[in-house]
């Protein structure tokens, strides 16, 4: 329950930093301000803010330099879900219990503001880096983000993802598609944050590795509530994985086998990162999260 | 004759360039790849990249320092093209005489290989910066692009622009679909360029102006030869504007005060750079090309 609190705690102080970045609807193409700030309002767990910042916090850095890479992730993050559900890609006209972007706006908005978004990140990134006193680390956190978020990141595992779909793929594939769709920007804003936070290399290597087995965790039991979830707590409907036989952990190894290897990774992950300099109960909570949440 | 060859061997050096910076066809992702390198190698007059480092050159800078630069300002400017002639913006199926993007790879994987050199832009600039002596001056740079790529630049008149279809509308709001979404990524790229090249802010306000007004003349000359060039020349069908009931230029002052305003706008560019301290000739030569040109 306290971890709960925390988080919702955290979640509220992001949707505020958000609120405050996000660009102010004005000018002749205030329709693109309107559809980016509508995904960025929808709501969502917030966690890979939450984790740029504490993995800023475990290091010992000063959270409030980190702030414009947590923000900028999550707009990274709503930008590909708004280009996730368009018709020509998932087709989905529900997310997180609201119509989609392109559903409000139209497909061509909807590419237009997740182009928009992904832009805006780093116009984020960039502009609050430039007078800092260190700005090649400022740059390294950047670049953080921006190959975690790329073809050798997310967007190249969303490619083998579409490209899987109604196929039995291997399980090594399957693992290129968790590390990269999922895990990768989870990676990314951790290191981004840690590297901001002045982490040294065994530091930075250790978030790297809690960020990597959460994120795949995170997909399992993702893939997991597809199956067994409830489309309420969910705020989207479940089985399209079945539908749409989409090779995942349940598919291919079962839902028993998943869960145990869901948590394992978690293990892992706490074990990652016990003697971290600061204290680390909240990481530790949301590993636990993970494997327990059900939406 | 002398400025086209002259033009022309920029422009092979910009396709070398490309080619090496292109991403290598490889791993489970490898069509993504294929679908960015199909666009980029489409050929293309590669203006942006070569102004790029010409605003480099003629402040006195080192030309090897912008390449990063140019490369990804026509990666961000060929991700704007991918994304526009998708079905659901301009539905296009011709490009250079090629079939565009979509069309070959089809939607969903057009819609990721726009973004995914969006995002390659970014990741060309900032690793290649890093280890750089003045990281404060590439971040400047690569904020540059950023803003001019942005919904306060390229995306900003992209949508204004497509919400203009079908519809006559102001000189003013016209003039600011030009400003952004054709000029404003040729200032910044120039902008760009001059800032590594170390321009004082003299320098850099006569580049901007330069950028400016070719930029906005090279938007009424292309509207122009939307009416009378040759599709062959273009490589790309004329007469979608009037087709599309767009506003232009020709279209709300009449083709030859549209011509007149084109020509003024050159007089001033060339006049804007006239005292710059390297040679200028080239950018001379290339601003009398923008109204010159056939295609």
């Amino acid at each position: 329950m306290e971890f709960k609190q925390s988080l919702k705690a955290k979640s509220n102080y992001i949707e505020r930093l958000l609120s405050e970045y996000m660009p102010k609807v004005e000018g002749y193409q205030r329709t693109i301000m309107d559809a980016m700030n509508y995904s960025l309002k929808a709501g969502g767990k917030r966690l890979r803010p939450i984790l740029t910042l504490e993995a800023c916090n475990i290091v010992g850095g000063n959270e409030a330099d980190a702030i414009p890479f947590a923000v900028a992730i999550e707009m990274i993050h709503t930008y590909s879900l708004i280009h996730d559900d368009l018709p020509a890609l998932d087709n989905d006209n529900l997310r997180r219990g609201k119509p989609t972007n392109h559903v409000v706006f139209g497909d061509d908005m909807a590419i237009l503001a997740g182009d928009a978004l992904l832009n805006y990140a780093f116009e984020i990134m960039l502009s609050n880096s430039i007078d800092k006193e260190n700005p090649k680390k400022y740059l390294r956190a950047i670049n953080e983000i921006a190959k975690s978020s790329g073809i050798y990141g997310m967007i190249g595992g969303q490619v083998v993802d579409v490209q899987s779909e109604n196929k039995v793929i291997s399980k090594e594939k399957l693992d290129y598609i968790h590390l990269n769709k999922t895990a990768a920007i989870i990676i990314g804003c951790m290191r981004a944050g840690a590297i901001i936070g002045d982490a040294t290399e065994d530091e930075l290597e250790k978030i790297t590795k809690y960020g990597k087995n959460i994120g795949l965790s995170f997909q399992i039991v993702d893939d997991i509530l597809d199956i067994v979830g409830d489309e309420a707590k969910l705020g989207k409907k479940v089985g399209s994985d079945i539908e749409n036989h989409k090779s995942t952990y349940p598919s291919l190894l079962g839902i028993e086998k998943s869960k145990e290897i869901a948590n394992d990774l978690i293990k892992e992950a706490k074990n990652n990162i016990k003697d971290l300099q600061n204290n680390s109960s909240f990481l530790e909570g949301l590993a636990n999260y993970i494997i327990d949440r059900e939406y």
